[in-house]
């Protein structure tokens, strides 16, 4: 399998790239790629690109950017605001959320998180992963964590907001969206820490004017779970599950993927 | 928070039980409780139960039964089967799958499953510890791994069959689901491994009578991804998430868990 690249630099025809050490080692140790490899490529705004492997040297490994393989499309708007939860279950967050699309990675300190401090960095790394293997043209957006408080305060009042309400409070998932015109308005999806929203931050985020509570079913979800379910019934009801799937290239063969 | 245990016992008013030595450590050791402590027991065709610690010793803890807390309830009739794959992520495959109320787990072995061996008893302890903390009546049974060929020969006729087909070939999973009665039939999800689904296989899946192949968005997603959407979709769509979400117990706040 061609490895794929995320790069932070313009990709253009003709442009030599070197990669950082990470890259380097990736590509030259763990792959063991020789001059000539062919790899793709994608840095979030100039579509996909296919590359190959100019030199290998104990320092630097430089790829040359050969010609476009994709175009950058357009993506859905879709922010994931989540209290942070612990750290494996953090990875598995950031994974899974960039697989299904979400456009921002946004934590939210709410009254009852129980976690302080968030490796921003780490969910960088895991959202770029994710990316590079679910063919994504972009990798979402890592956001400082704020306050429910200031969240609420600075929201953009044309975004909705799906808010995964296991108060009971909502109404069921598919029936919610299932009413609403799909996605040509910004979105975001809201979910709680372990010990649920606050009854005062309920009523904060439903003053909000374009919020939509639901609820996922009668069993109780983990938090990351809860993402999950969210964002993938958003995406089949209201976001980009919905145009016709794109044939796997160059096979008949169903191509999941898996580490 | 009350611990919930899985016992595989009949449960009624007045009844003891005695704990295995797993379950009798946890009790004991980890949470230290002593007698007189609650805690809710459920069996998977009982309902739920409260119960009290009457004994802890060195070596048993017994529980004395006391009144019936939940009625047990119909659940949906969903099949999971998927190509097993690496260790870490079956054990979230389990938990998944049991937190979205999968009401089987059928490992499949197909012609690109890389992983020979499946770890049953870790996959049933997986589905307990999830059917415990996601306050299900019920832990999903676990199947012996059978190959593709002989899922297929035996296949009921009238079980419905989700197949999550990224050869393309399939319609978007929400306008298929939509399309259809709610779940007064049984259903199954199927799924691949790593390498997808051969050809052949697909051909072979799609001779069934009642199946739905579907399409899980643009980007690729892995095998475990793919299990964790496809359940959730159906249960918004079909299954039990179509109800009005039910009132969180004794609190306005919402529920999520998380461990």
């Amino acid at each position: 399998m061609t490895p794929r690249l995320f790069i932070d630099v313009p990709l253009s025809a003709g442009t030599s790239v070197e990669l950082d050490a990470d890259r380097a080692h990736y590509l030259r140790d763990v792959l063991r790629l020789a001059a000539g490899a062919t790899v793709l490529l994608f840095n979030g705004h100039d579509g996909e690109w296919r590359g190959a492997i100019e030199s290998v040297g104990k320092r630097a490994v430089t790829l040359r950017v050969d010609s476009q393989t994709r175009p950058q499309e357009r993506e859905p708007d879709l922010w994931l605001c989540f209290a942070p939860v612990k750290k494996a279950r953090l990875d598995f967050i950031a994974e899974k959320a960039t697989e299904l699309g979400a456009s921002v990675l946004q934590p939210v300190m709410t009254k009852h998180t129980a976690v302080t401090r968030v490796n921003l960095g780490r969910l960088r790394a895991n959202a770029i992963e994710a990316a590079e293997q679910t063919e994504r043209l972009t990798v979402p957006e890592i956001r400082e964590p704020v306050t429910l408080e200031r969240l609420i305060a600075a929201w953009p009042r044309d975004r909705h907001l799906l808010l995964a309400d296991e108060s009971g409070g909502g109404a069921p998932i598919a029936q919610c969206l299932g009413g609403l015109e799909p996605a040509a308005a910004p979105w975001a999806v809201l979910t709680g820490p372990e010990g649920g929203f606050a009854r005062e931050e309920l009523d904060a985020i439903g003053s909000l004017p374009n919020v939509h509570p639901v609820g996922l079913g009668p069993r109780i979800l983990r938090a990351d779970t809860a993402i999950v379910a969210a964002l993938a019934v958003w995406q089949a009801v209201l976001g980009d599950w919905r145009d016709a799937p794109r044939q796997a290239a160059g096979s008949h063969e169903s191509a999941f993927t898996q580490p």
